[in-house]
């Protein structure tokens, strides 16, 4: 038993990988969290069995069908179906919610994090466009209402965790760690012509696939700079990336006085997510954790600039600040989606990108309907460029 | 510049390996730390060096002969000196002291260090003694004037660091890293013959002699076990000791929750004593630090009782309590000393010391003066047992 008190949890993308694993921490600790509101895409299945099993006072499903679909389903229950983004919306500035969880994947997590933040609910974030393309606009709503942004990706709950109890002044670098993927010692040429089937094959996580391609090409990590300068306020030049093909380090804090400090743990989400729901308290775990007695050797690498461009092409984009990670990361989604379809090769991903970003105009202090413009016209542009052949795979131009 | 007001500092120890580097950290922030009392065991040119660098207010030597010498050289000066074991305490004891640093070996630091704490001044801890030999005096000491104990080793400070900001109910275990020393990978057979010039040859640490061999022994890491017990009310079952030859990760600290915090950092003592001295705050330092870039593999295993009985034997005086800490320490230094002047072989060390700790008549909850018997006793009962031929380096009988 807890002696804090219970906290009220809504998770917007209750169906995904990040949503399901934080529902099963909920069930871990039924004294430490009540589930009040469930959001999701359209898994209709899924989300009444969340439905059934926790009871919420309110769900909602962005695709109207599937929402209205669900309501005959719980019909006669306790339980409010709302549809639409205007849903999704409304369970995400619930009333008497303590902590919401953004676990949708995509732009539309965008909008729903902007309503838990402006309802002055604590967001633990785990949707990656969230800060990547509208980090300015986002972290000044969580100012303005005094509202935390605590991270759910391991990294950055790993950064999070070392961060705790320090002076922030202090901090001199973050080093994030990478897996690697699994290409992590393959040559450049065999990367070049790897298929889906060789990027779903992750060697630590399991996640979804579209994470799974980003891990592979290191565009996730890319990402992963980008909201750690929006999470902690670190310059571009504060945040490095090693690689550590192990994934028991989860990332380190270099401090001014030449201290470190790192975090480790299992592979496992349900550490961050219980962290980033609970902490700085930290209750007792049922599942099987770390052994660190059979730990024999934690490795660390370069990372290879060359054969995975992805990463320094996120970096530039956080550089050039703006509408410019909005863009790279529109047009990711959509060269990783033609990469899943066979439409283009894993070679082609980089070259998309790195074309979208030079085609684009930046706009350098936008508004939420300038970043969703971007976005849109990337996601365009990056559906040109390869109708056009331009998802050849050919080495993409060096960016200035 | 910074903004943190000037500390005032006092340094037990001021002419050994920790002394020194004190005063080199204090000497690098001129604008953090201000040294206003120095005491020393009979070093008179070095502490008259000290004395006309830093300018303290008072300085004092536990040798009276010494003082008397020192007095006649500082004569003129602004600087008071005092001798013998009540001008040390009162150097401890110095109105208007921030911090005391109790970096004096042996025995004699921990009557000062108790000065300092009735004081009620913070202290930076070096002296390993006063935990080991006399924990439940100093922190019941500590409790009662409000006062601090800050840990300057470098696996505490590196604790100290990782559990800023932390639950203290949430802390699983500790665990110690130690280098392994010099015969980490030697056979039994060899390490029994090993010498004094052997046992000095640390891989990773320039220390003092006598710590230097307990580093050989592993009885260092067995006394710090010891001291972690103190420090962070960890009982005996929630510390453990990994060996990392490495000596980059410091020691690591591990969570209900299934998280590890870990403190890294370059083999540097200035870095643990710069933390002690003005944490949370890390002011940036002038001195090379980790490359972390550089960083290729960090590896553990696990430690060998059988090669290292004095690492069990430690432990075992700490679980038994009472007097048995003090006993085991003061055998040590006696079968140390004796190992040094080539008197007895390496293998004797836990031979003299095991007989001693099983000839004690331990008392449960000592006061100072019982400590301080038990630790004479026991050393005279190491002497006998070196005459008696007990120093032969036969294996030690197992303990019950």
């Amino acid at each position: 038993m807890s002696d804090a008190p219970r906290k009220t949890i809504a998770v917007l993308g209750s169906t995904g990988s990040i949503g399901r694993q934080t529902l099963e921490v909920a069930a871990a600790f039924p004294d430490r969290f009540r589930v009040a509101a469930l959001a999701a895409g359209s898994a209709v299945d899924r989300l009444e069995a969340q439905a059934l099993q926790f009871q919420p006072a309110c769900v909602a499903l962005a695709d109207e069908r599937a929402a209205a679909e669900l309501g005959r389903r719980l019909s006669g229950r306790d339980t409010r179906v709302l549809g639409g983004d205007a849903g999704v919306a409304a369970v995400a500035a619930l009333d008497g919610v303590d902590v919401v969880v953004g676990a949708m994947v995509g732009m539309a997590g965008l909008a729903a994090v902007l309503a838990a933040l402006e309802a002055g609910h604590d967001v633990a974030l785990a949707n990656k466009e969230t800060l990547v393309a509208a980090g300015a606009v986002v972290t000044a709503a969580a100012r303005r209402r005094g509202a935390r942004l605590v991270p759910v990706d391991s990294e950055h709950s790993a950064i999070h965790q070392c961060l705790a109890g320090q002076c922030r002044p202090a901090l001199r670098r973050i080093w994030l760690t990478a897996s690697g993927g699994p290409f992590r010692t393959w040559p450049a040429g065999r990367i070049a012509r790897a298929t889906p089937a060789d990027a779903l094959r992750h060697p630590r996580w399991s996640m979804g696939p579209k994470v799974t391609v980003d891990s592979a090409t290191l565009m996730n990590k890319g990402l992963e700079v980008i909201e750690a300068h929006w999470l902690f306020g670190a310059s571009w030049d504060e945040v490095r990336v090693v690689v550590h093909p192990e994934s028991i380090v989860h990332s380190l804090v270099e401090f001014r006085d030449g201290s470190f400090l790192a975090q480790l743990g299992a592979p496992d989400m349900r550490l961050p997510i219980l962290y980033a729901l609970s902490g700085p308290e930290r209750p007792p775990v049922c599942w099987p954790t770390l052994d660190f007695s059979a730990c024999r050797a934690l490795t660390f690498e370069a990372v290879d600039g060359e054969r995975f461009p992805c990463l320094g092409l996120a970096v530039e984009a956080g550089r050039r600040g703006g509408t410019a990670p909005a863009v790279v990361n529109a047009a990711n989604e959509v060269a990783v989606a033609a990469f899943l379809a066979e439409e283009v090769p894993f070679a082609a991903i980089p070259v998309i990108i790195s074309a979208v970003l030079e085609e684009h105009k930046l706009l350098g202090a936008p508004e939420l309907a300038q970043i969703l413009e971007a976005d849109a016209w990337a996601r365009e542009a990056a559906r040109r460029g390869i109708g056009a052949g331009g998802g050849r795979g050919e080495r993409p131009r060096p960016l200035q």
